[in-house]
């Protein structure tokens, strides 16, 4: 039984403190991972102060998890020890259903394993990545591909793959038009990732000050949406819109940027039901559509993409000591683009 | 210039009664139809009081028309005098767009011309279906085969082609599940055409009583909506729904009835926006989408998929004298599935 160090919330109203686990035994698919880096997610921070409810606690969050695998189960032949792997939102699923089937886990109909504070089919607490290790069936572990500095790597394995998938499962094609609706953790990645794709990728923020990081990051074009010419401007210009808000906005203005046939996708959850006419789907036969996360093949295959593109998240790295303060900028929106947590620091007291 | 006989609304205020006005002479790329039956669409109501702003009277309304050539123009070789032919909601179009183009004319970007309360492109005001002649350009009129009956094929004008264009747009597949919400002019269409493409439909009403109904027309299953265990018991169940209803609904219950990446498709405009959340979007990657009518290619295609079907519109055949009645039974739901005026009641006085 490895002990792991790790931060845990105590409660929904505590800071997050020092904790230290058990994590199991590698079993015959197990592999054991030294986790070198964690990236901090919104949702973490959601969890953590139980906004969604059901909340199991102590709660040790994190679901953007790389390191290296220190120990495999008998019967693993996909990794061997020192790989450099990562662990993303879920850890396991009922592998039966369609969904699993098809390789699209996170659709699992039993519900999948959440890698934190959900529970292993046997009923046991998951444990998340702000912590030292983790030991993880090894048909749930991905394969960070050479190249990939594995700080970075970090957040492709949330903030990636849930942009990676829709513009991937809904089909952008080179030299279409993409606009990414608003630039944090996830819109960066979809930035990078659309422009990546060979997408022609415009920025539309309610801060038209990030119109220079926008460009940077590959935008083509920035809009302020703050600016209500912006939405008669744009009108009919979008093959896509990848919706990264989930904050409150009004989807009709933004699905009158959409061409005929163009598709919106969500991949925020605003906490309270958006006004939706009926008027701008019907008159240009437009799509709304959600997306969550991605199955582990496709996690793959947008990890191998990342390697062959150049493509990473950008990260301040920081000491788990931290946390609490990183979660407060965060409200802010005051990170470019994602904290990652060096787990180093939960080894040296 | 032939003259027409023809019902009118000469206010929004009004009831309808007669009029007559002077059709054009046929240019060379026009033909002449004498209108034998006009489909009365709950949008000619709209319309003819002016529900939706804009509307030019007096208006003759009408756009699901069905008729026999009475003159061909000097160009037109796709038509004879004598051929049974048809004509929906639209007379023009830009031709030079990309919908047009691509024989999507419904999506003209310069907007195409309605049949009626619209204007031709010089401006001239344009007279619907409730009318014993229409003068219209070869390319905007449709054939309708052998075996369909003619009163009967009228609504296939606009329900049909309503309801054809996003089962097959969409990709609806045979095997598949499909719902049709609301059980009217639009829902009795959109079920026997899913029967017809091999789906297995089941019906989505408020009203229990249309049960009989909806098995009749071809649905294998019925569900009162009013029945809210009817949203627990087919949740997660349907490849699409075709959503036909106008009057405000959640489309956040129905959404839930979808499988995972089942497409909702509205072809309804309610006069008010719908709290949408995300929650069901994302969750299973479901689409909603809107259609609007159909292109002229399409809308041949339809017909012929009728006549090999043996798919028409179930009617009630009345005198243009009541029509005025036959919006207020409309108003009512009292009408299965619906009317079609015998323009030979236009002719004798």
């Amino acid at each position: 039984m490895p002990t792991t160090q790790a931060y845990a919330a105590p409660s929904a109203k505590a800071a997050l403190g020092p904790f230290s686990l058990e994590r199991r035994a590698p079993r015959a698919q197990d592999v054991l991972i030294d986790i070198l880096y964690c990236g901090v997610c919104h949702s973490d921070i959601h969890q953590a102060r139980d906004e969604w409810g059901g909340a199991v606690f102590p709660m040790v969050p994190g679901h953007e998890i790389v390191g290296k695998v220190s120990q495999v189960g008998s019967a693993v032949t996909a990794f061997k020890v020192g790989d450099s792997v990562g662990v993303g939102c879920f850890v396991n699923s009922c592998r039966e259903c369609p969904a699993c089937v098809a390789g699209e886990e996170q659709y699992c109909e039993q519900g999948m394993v959440s890698t934190y504070n959900g529970r292993e089919r046997d009923g046991t607490p998951t444990y998340g990545g702000y912590s030292t290790s983790i030991t993880v069936d090894a048909k749930y572990v991905l394969r960070i591909p050479e190249g990939l500095p594995l700080d970075r790597a970090a957040p492709l394995l949330c903030a990636g793959i849930t942009t990676y998938s829709p513009l991937h499962h809904y089909g952008l094609k080179a030299g279409q038009k993409l606009a990414v609706v608003g630039l944090g953790g996830l819109g960066h990645m979809g930035v990078k990732l659309g422009k990546a794709m060979g997408a022609e990728v415009t920025v539309l923020s309610t801060s038209p000050s990030k119109r220079d990081d926008a460009l940077a990051l590959g935008a083509t074009h920035f809009a302020a949406t703050s600016d209500k010419q912006t939405f008669k401007k744009l009108a009919n210009q979008f093959d896509f819109i990848l919706d990264t808000v989930s904050a409150p906005h009004d989807y009709n203005a933004y699905l009158g940027l959409l061409k005929l046939d163009g598709t919106m996708i969500l991949v925020g959850v605003p906490e309270t039901p958006t006004p939706l006419a009926a008027f701008p789907l019907v008159m240009k036969r437009r799509k709304l559509g959600g997306s969550l996360i991605g199955g582990i093949r496709e996690t793959q295959e947008m990890l191998d993409f990342c390697a062959k593109h150049n493509v990473a998240s950008d990260v301040e790295v920081i000491p788990i000591q931290k946390i609490n303060e990183a979660y407060e900028r965060m409200l802010k929106g005051d990170v470019r683009y994602r904290f990652v947590i060096d787990t180093a620091s939960l080894r040296t007291k």
